[in-house]
């Protein structure tokens, strides 16, 4: 007979309410796969979709919330070479990361480096995956160019503000009041624009000479489509990230040719096992020799344990956080 | 005084009874730049955009059409080193193509491969250019994939098929006629769709499995751009060279994200002359040796002489032409 485990799925569609820690079968580790037992697990915009029901999880994946895990490896699958029983883990997951224990392919894990606590390490992969993935890879953003990114406090901007300062960017936020504006340059942001108050387009042209941002980071959609076109420089790229608003628009897409754009959009959760294991492979060269001299570590914004995981997804919904909330399971 | 030559500008925006052959003074080669004797000029779709009163030229470009050429340097400017005088070369220009003389910076010219006629080389430059760039380098198309192209008998879509096939890939065009679709198979293309009579969205996802093709290369644009993203395998990227429908459609962006495509556009005319030149030395590297062994050459329509430019225009007015129409201006 398998062990249990305390994991946290939800009873229906809804609020954190839905969300209750129940006991369920501890996951075995597969072949390829390490089983980690977990001390602390990030909190992402798209678990509170799952939650409202709104993204279900792919097709084979567990109903238990959560993408991503820092935790101990306790147990090797078949073939597993990569970790030894005790290694330090930070790890990308389809499912079931607000739980005590995670089974994931070893190709999808990375080490954590010396310095780096578990919460910091809970909170690496989802946002820095995500961030390496689209800004840097998808929409190439390289050493002196500018990038516009919206959401200048949330995990996803924390990380743009920290990674493109590190690599020499410059960085333009979007909040929605002058109170994340301050976070978001006390984070480094070199301007933050209140978008309740200005027009983003019109202040990320003046911010760059009016030449416009080389780069805009987007997870709004809606009409930000067209004032991304808008504002994005001459041979500019548009990552698109997620949809806050609707992804339909009525759109003149006449600047894609006249200002030579490419608009290029991923999510991270439905890419195989494979490309994950090869952004995670990108990320342990370019990253993770950052965290390990201290540049560029994740930004906390709170830590709650499991059984308050009701709390912690009602400080996501109020939009206060500046960084990430993470569910600590081993203090 | 300068010497004077025989060139095509348009008297008004209309048909082709616009089009004029005047007299003007015969440029010169400024620094960096060879004076070309034009033996033939490609005629183009924006050519006729412009004789519309569409598509002024560039800044600075001078109001004489014609967008590539092909000819023997008659002289060098100041500091050009590449061609010698008597040298066969081909080249892009900004305007001025449908001309005696025409004078280019000779990082924007190419040498025309030996066993490669005058008439063929003048057809060479905009089209090769434009699907190298966008089909090869924005859109990455690689061996053993399927390109979906719109307009598959037009001098893109002939291009497109020729060097897509010479490197190992599968194309999939559409067309308006079922003759069309004939001579778009004749010319190389896996599969042909007439889009007057199939859905080419059902047609292109049955001949790849389901998948859809990698990539897409439309110049349509209007509700062809949603087809587009419908169409397209993940993973896919979809190049927008030219909107022959109107730039403006409602657009549902959510497979960007869900099938993590790439959508780029750009045109060629605008590109400043270093961004050519870059262009110009990848199509040396990739494009000239396959020539040079009689692979992936131009597909000549029709030649009209310099004075007959206004049944030349009327030849690509009537859309019955299948492949490239050319002036000739020495026989």
């Amino acid at each position: 007979m398998s062990e249990s485990m305390k994991a946290v799925m939800a009873s229906g569609a809804g609020g954190p309410e839905v969300l209750d820690v129940v006991t369920v079968p501890r996951p075995t580790a597969a072949p390829g796969q390490v089983l980690v037992r977990i001390h602390a697990a990030g909190i992402n915009r798209p678990d509170v979709m799952q939650r409202e029901g709104n993204y279900p999880p792919p097709p084979g994946a567990s109903d238990i919330l959560g993408l991503e895990i820092a935790g101990v490896v306790e147990a090797l699958g078949e073939g597993a070479t990569r970790f030894a029983i005790g290694d330090r883990v930070m790890a990308l997951v389809p499912s079931g990361g607000y739980a005590e224990f995670c089974a994931v392919h070893e190709t999808n894990a990375l080490p954590v480096p010396d310095g780096m606590s578990m919460t910091e390490a809970g909170a690496f992969p989802e946002t820095y995956f995500t961030v390496w993935s689209n800004v840097f890879q998808r929409a190439a953003l390289k050493k002196g160019e500018t990038i516009l990114l919206h959401g200048g406090t949330s995990g996803i901007g924390t990380t743009t503000i920290l990674l493109a300062k590190a690599l020499g960017c410059r960085v333009i936020v979007t909040c929605g009041s002058d109170e994340k504006c301050e976070s978001a340059k006390a984070n480094g942001a070199d301007v933050a624009i209140n978008y309740k108050t200005s027009d983003f387009v019109t202040e990320a042209k003046k911010a760059t000479d009016g030449k416009g941002p080389e780069v805009v980071l987007d997870m709004v959609g809606g009409e930000y489509m067209q004032r991304n076109i808008e504002a994005v420089a001459i041979d500019g790229r548009i990552a698109q990230i997620a949809f806050q608003k609707p992804p339909k628009a009525d759109l003149n897409m006449l600047q894609l040719l006249t200002k030579r754009l490419t608009w290029t959009g991923s999510t991270l959760r439905a890419r195989p096992v494979e490309m994950k294991a090869e952004l995670a492979r990108a990320l342990e060269e370019h990253v993770l020799p950052l965290l390990a001299k201290g540049i560029a570590k994740p930004v906390i914004d709170s830590t709650y344990s499991l059984n308050d995981v009701r709390q912690a997804h009602a400080r996501m919904d109020s939009g206060g956080h500046v960084g990430k909330i993470v569910l600590t399971m081993i203090a």
